[in-house]
């Protein structure tokens, strides 16, 4: 028996443009790592914390919040040791927290037997992100949970929808060095939208579905477009325009705000055309000496993977 | 050569619930017939016009200005006549207006070799609808002129995009015998909505589209769901609540306005069921008293067809 795992727990891309609340995906070349094992006591401990200044007390972290939420409703005695080593950095909008909230519900799940559905995770991850931005939003830990893209069709109930991803997708992220609390960035946001804005928004997003599912490049580049969010959030990160036309210029098929901010994503069709943009990227920054972090990764299509087991 | 063409000109349901001015669907058995041929004299003309009370004068019909539309950008000399056997009732939200742009522009295509693209003829007939309701959308002409589910994923550029039909969708429409014109049910929408109905509206978009291209039946049906516009035009349709709960009760996967009505849709797998959600509509309008008319129809993937054709 499995008393100890390694796992991966991959960065994730929410809202990806047209799709506010509803969209994410999963990154394949960025992430943290955690080791879960089980434990004779009771609760959950948070043992180990490397890479980022984050609370250890369990109810105060994110994992321990989601761990609770999930043994609260298994029929297990014992009780798990977390330690996380985060190489996302917190606040970067490439969901951090929900790596730790997913990692720890999906690698609990994996040490008992698998005992509960996607979805089911999913719910108790949605704990910690409540947690880390008051609201308990499904955008990064359902791709996180699932790999590839998801749609969150419905949250009352919850509804996750995979999204067939194309196996050319590759993101490209840039994370300047600045702070931008998902609190804050949903607070400058309106509560009303136009009838007609609406109506791009979800063509948009329908376009981009079917782009993902008949794997046409271009139509998913037309469809990255966002009329809601990005014209307000944009204003709070620093050469949002210029790196996304130059991302565009580069050969990206279209370019928007990670998350809540302040990373921002490009998609692009092979990974050559992502490198390229992450250049186009790096030159903006070095130009008007922003401080900034660059990745380049395949869409991952698994979502949380093992690393190492141990009995 | 062909000089002559007799077409079948599709029905067809705009919205379908989650798709605002955004999607559309054509019917396989309902629809009305048009006959197209080439004439030496320049212009169009309308010679026949049998079915329903609707004006010849060639600048007054859908069909007239659609076809000048096209005449106006095409390398030709001659002219066409054009003759009309409605079956759509005008007003019924079925697309009426839709069948005869989209037919005319279709055919004379054909008889001139087809030198234009699908989406060039949308925007021809794109101009009947602007004559028949003042706004020239694309929800209705499209789906007649490409068949299945249609996308209209922007405006501006006009962007089509085709969406898989499953193969066991049928529709189900009931025509309660009321006005209401496409005009004033634009009038009672409201211009701004809330972003958590925009949300909600744009994740089911995402999932019907999901569905259709998976073939999931049980998803398309937890997707027909319409949080903006079906709660406002329904008061304008009677027994809607009613007709909507039967039909569901009928094993429909969902129900919804068609276009801006007063007709309603179900659609549901199989004929079988097809046929019984229209018994229990029938049943409704029967007890309350509205003349009524349904019809039960494959969703047509075609598209407008050529019924015979002349020398």
């Amino acid at each position: 028996m499995t008393n100890e795992i390694k796992i991966f727990c991959p960065a994730t891309i929410a809202n990806v443009s047209c799709g506010f609340d509803v969209l994410g995906l999963a990154l394949e070349s960025v992430g943290d790592e955690m080791v879960v094992r089980k434990t004779r006591g009771k609760g959950i401990r948070i043992t180990k914390l490397e890479g980022q200044d984050l609370p250890m007390e369990t109810l105060d972290n994110v994992a321990g919040v989601a761990g609770l939420a999930l043994l609260s409703e298994v029929d297990y005695d014992g009780g798990f040791e977390i330690e996380i080593y985060k190489k996302i950095k917190a606040g970067s909008g490439i969901g951090s927290s929900a790596a730790s909230s997913a990692g720890a519900v999906w690698a609990m799940n994996e040490l008992l037997g698998k005992p509960l559905s996607s979805l089911e995770l999913v719910k108790f991850a949605m704990e910690g992100e409540r947690l880390a931005s008051g609201v308990a939003h499904a955008d990064n830990v359902a791709p996180a949970l699932y790999g590839g893209f998801t749609l969150i069709r419905s949250y009352d109930p919850l509804d996750i929808i995979p999204i067939h991803t194309p196996k050319e997708l590759f993101a490209t992220v840039v994370h300047p060095q600045i702070e931008v609390k998902t609190s804050d960035s949903r607070k400058i946001l309106k509560t009303n939208i136009s009838l007609v804005d609406g109506i791009k928004q979800w063509g948009n997003l329908g376009g981009l579905i079917a782009g993902l599912f008949t794997e046409d490049y271009n139509l998913i580049g037309r469809s990255l477009v966002d009329h809601i969010v990005e014209p307000i959030r944009s204003i709070l990160i620093p050469g949002f325009e210029t790196i996304k036309s130059e991302a565009i210029k580069a050969g990206a098929l279209g370019c928007g705000i990670s998350g809540s901010g302040p990373s921002i994503f490009a998609l692009s069709k092979g990974e050559d055309k992502a490198n390229q943009v992450a250049g186009a990227m790096r030159k903006v920054y070095q130009k008007i000496g922003v401080d900034y972090d660059v990745h380049v990764s395949k869409v991952n299509t698994q979502g949380i993977r093992v690393i190492s087991s141990k009995r």
